[in-house]
């Protein structure tokens, strides 16, 4: 029995929701402000969107670039202390909830689009997201995910979906008990939406000019009429 | 002025028509052997045509092998020492044209699937490719392209649209004037489907089970009603 799973995910960002706050509103995580932050907005705005909800939404950067577009937001997180960043800071609005509550029906709410930028890390709990994500969208709505690019993270191990180990390699000593993630190819990923009723309108893979290679994978679905 | 071009690609192949026959047929190639011929075959057998354009079929063997399953192919090659190969094995039928001939409308059959199995390596011949193809598949016909995986082949290169010098690296030493080719980003071959009328249904990354990394990428296409 593999001992990673879905909870060590959300232990992992209670404990490190007030680090992860200072990494993201002072700019500490190069590969964001570099390239992945512009390129989640610019798929985002693409498609023009009148109302997002933000899944994973954490201190809420995302929710306040979008409203500067003149989105209306609505973000979620499991990570009460990240809601609570997020709402005092503004930009939209931000309830707590789990991944596995939203599953469940809980927001009732429908949207033009939404996004999970780096924040689909887990095993059930993703199939849980893709799996109520056309309840949560408009007719012809836009489902848009970041995500670590697969065969860039790949690394020395077989390039199959499957639990790995965490990391806060490249962050600052503030961060513990890094999170596992669950390791999913560029197939899995798109067979993920075409298994949900959306069909993919564009991949993106933008490079990062330092090192000349893929920062991120950006996946843009469209939910089937 | 990039002096790497369309053309190059012809004239090596026409140089290298002996050699390659030979390679294929000897299973000289272990990309191939291992993973790619299977992946795509499954990739065409998974849609289930009853009728198959080959584009840029060489020596014929995806004709042949598809033939096993009762499908019929027409295979498409501007080398005609590749194409008398084919015709002498048999298993389909099998033509000279080049790809500007058929981007000009050369050919007025239409078919179930179209294929493209390593053999898109060009700039505007592909662009030629993808503009015409829409003409040549019934309705709701599928696209299947399987290529270089753009990130595993990178290299120390920057992730970019661009031609680049070609190598028979691997190869035996009967293969001369390597081809240059035009090297496109994940993001760029699915922009290519979508701006030439096709939804992706599908794409496969299909993994090297010696290497553990992926060994090609299958995209597949369909086109809008």
């Amino acid at each position: 029995m593999n001992p990673l799973n879905d909870q060590q995910i959300i232990d992992s960002w209670q404990k490190n929701a007030a680090p992860w706050t200072t990494a993201v509103r002072e700019n500490h995580i190069e590969s964001r402000t570099l390239v992945t932050n512009q390129a989640i907005v610019d798929a985002v705005l693409a498609i023009g969107p009148k109302t997002v909800l933000d899944i994973g939404c954490g201190e809420g950067w995302l929710a306040r670039e979008l409203a500067t577009h003149s989105i209306r937001v609505l973000g979620l997180d499991v990570v009460s202390e990240l809601v609570e960043q997020a709402c005092k800071t503004g930009g939209g609005r931000f309830e707590v909830m789990s991944y596995e509550d939203l599953a469940a029906g809980k927001l009732t709410e429908r949207f033009d689009a939404a996004v999970c930028n780096f924040s689909l890390l887990g095993k059930e709990s993703v199939d849980g997201i893709f799996n109520i994500m056309p309840t949560l969208l408009h007719t012809g709505g836009y489902f848009i995910v970041q995500t670590i690019h697969p065969v860039m993270s790949c690394g020395d191990q077989v390039y199959q979906d499957g639990w790995r180990e965490g990391s806060w390699h490249g962050f600052s000593n503030d961060f513990t008990d890094p999170a596992p993630w669950y390791f999913r190819t560029i197939e899995s990923w798109v067979r993920m939406f075409h298994e949900h009723h959306f069909h993919l309108t564009e991949i993106r893979d933008p490079m990062n000019p330092y090192t000349g290679k893929p920062a991120s994978i950006v996946l843009v679905g469209r939910l089937n009429n």
